[in-house]
């Protein structure tokens, strides 16, 4: 669907990671002119903004917008293990439940500075990474979810309300395993090395390699029988 | 409904203004724990966030916070009259249309923000002081809107999905006007002379008297045969 959208404007959620990553490459495959946008919202593996840069650069987004919302403890909320002062569990068993890791309305907040800074930029289509499939079970990347929030956008804007377009939240990757999506990265020329996908990082960045987010991407990158380029802490004894 | 709530939590949204502090004397009449939440967010008339102080005081809320996001020009946003280095429109002539004072997804990134704060904690009501009778045109303070946000609330988080609860947005004065609003007020005993309504405020926080906000607020004191307490500035010659 190359060129498709034909250089029209879209906001792209980066928060730096494998997924995000791929729907930046997806997005400017289709042919648009991709406005990327992180947040620097207390979290504990705020090296991903790092990686977000890299990858938005390499990708050629037209910019990368970081937007600062304290989402920590310390900013008033927290209740995450990437927000406050909790452990990240490790090696954990899979099993029904959320996590520790969810962070409280994190895409429904993170969808809404996407959606203003859209309508600031006279954007209407919205990337963002969500995964219905290889998930960790957080409510806010069901199908559902991104529905209700797409209705929600086309009434809560000028934009929409003076008839100059209707918001499309594209989920490219919702119904796509992990291997699905390594391959199609790797297909769109994604340098993987470039992202960060770990939740609880060495400082020099290094990946656990044990937390939820880095078993997904090892079992992800195996079954697409690629090799995750990103470094990874040696074991320890 | 006095006490019907029987000091369950609530999050309220408290912008300072006079429809904020009128549904945080509602919800504390209906016997809610409120919890204040202002944003922060690179307004020109910054001095509502004293007023809301002020109002979160006199209605003994639980607590205040105050959230920082910037969507102003310099924060990469703006494209408001409220956020940007445009003029605040004086003695606009009632029609239709939004106003230049409109700001981008305000309303969404606010109830987000809220809901957030709400499932943080533990809360699944929350308060909005929006009107779509005398209000200004802005899309985000219609009832439809409420709704589907409501919706989207309810599919967003860990807290429903868990089925710890079910949130419910509150918009007690989406049907009211503004004359409504202030006898609800001054029966509840808000003390208005705490709150603050103008964009375009003196240094001081003396109100304009000719911007949407004080020209709506004036019309609906003289309609409730009362008089506005707060300080305006003088005519000028």
């Amino acid at each position: 669907m190359t060129n498709q959208a034909k250089h029209k404007p879209a906001v792209v959620l980066l928060s730096g990671g494998l997924d995000s990553a791929t729907i930046l490459a997806i997005a400017r495959d289709a042919g648009f002119a991709c406005h990327a946008i992180s947040f620097d919202y207390g979290q504990r593996h705020r090296f991903e903004l790092t990686a977000a840069e890299a990858v938005a650069k390499a990708l050629e987004a037209e910019d990368h917008h970081v937007v600062k919302i304290d989402l920590s403890a310390a900013g008033g909320f927290g209740r995450s293990a990437l927000t406050d002062d909790l452990l990240v569990p490790k090696d954990r068993p899979e099993g029904p439940g959320i996590p520790i890791t969810y962070v409280p309305a994190r895409n429904t907040v993170f969808l809404s500075l996407a959606l203003a800074y859209a309508e600031v930029l006279g954007a209407f289509d919205i990337f963002i990474g969500v995964n219905a499939v290889d998930y960790s079970g957080y409510p806010d990347c069901r199908p559902q979810f991104i529905e209700a929030f797409e209705k929600t956008a086309n009434l809560a804007t000028a934009a929409v309300a003076e008839g100059r377009g209707r918001f499309t939240i594209h989920a490219p990757l919702i119904q796509m395993t992990t291997a699905e999506i390594v391959r199609t990265g790797l297909t769109l020329g994604v340098d993987y090395s470039l992202t960060h996908s770990c939740y609880d990082p060495a400082g020099d960045g290094a990946a656990c390699g044990h937390c939820d987010a880095c078993r997904l991407r090892l079992a992800g990158f195996a079954a697409a029988d690629a090799t995750d380029p990103v470094r990874y802490q040696p074991p320890q004894e």
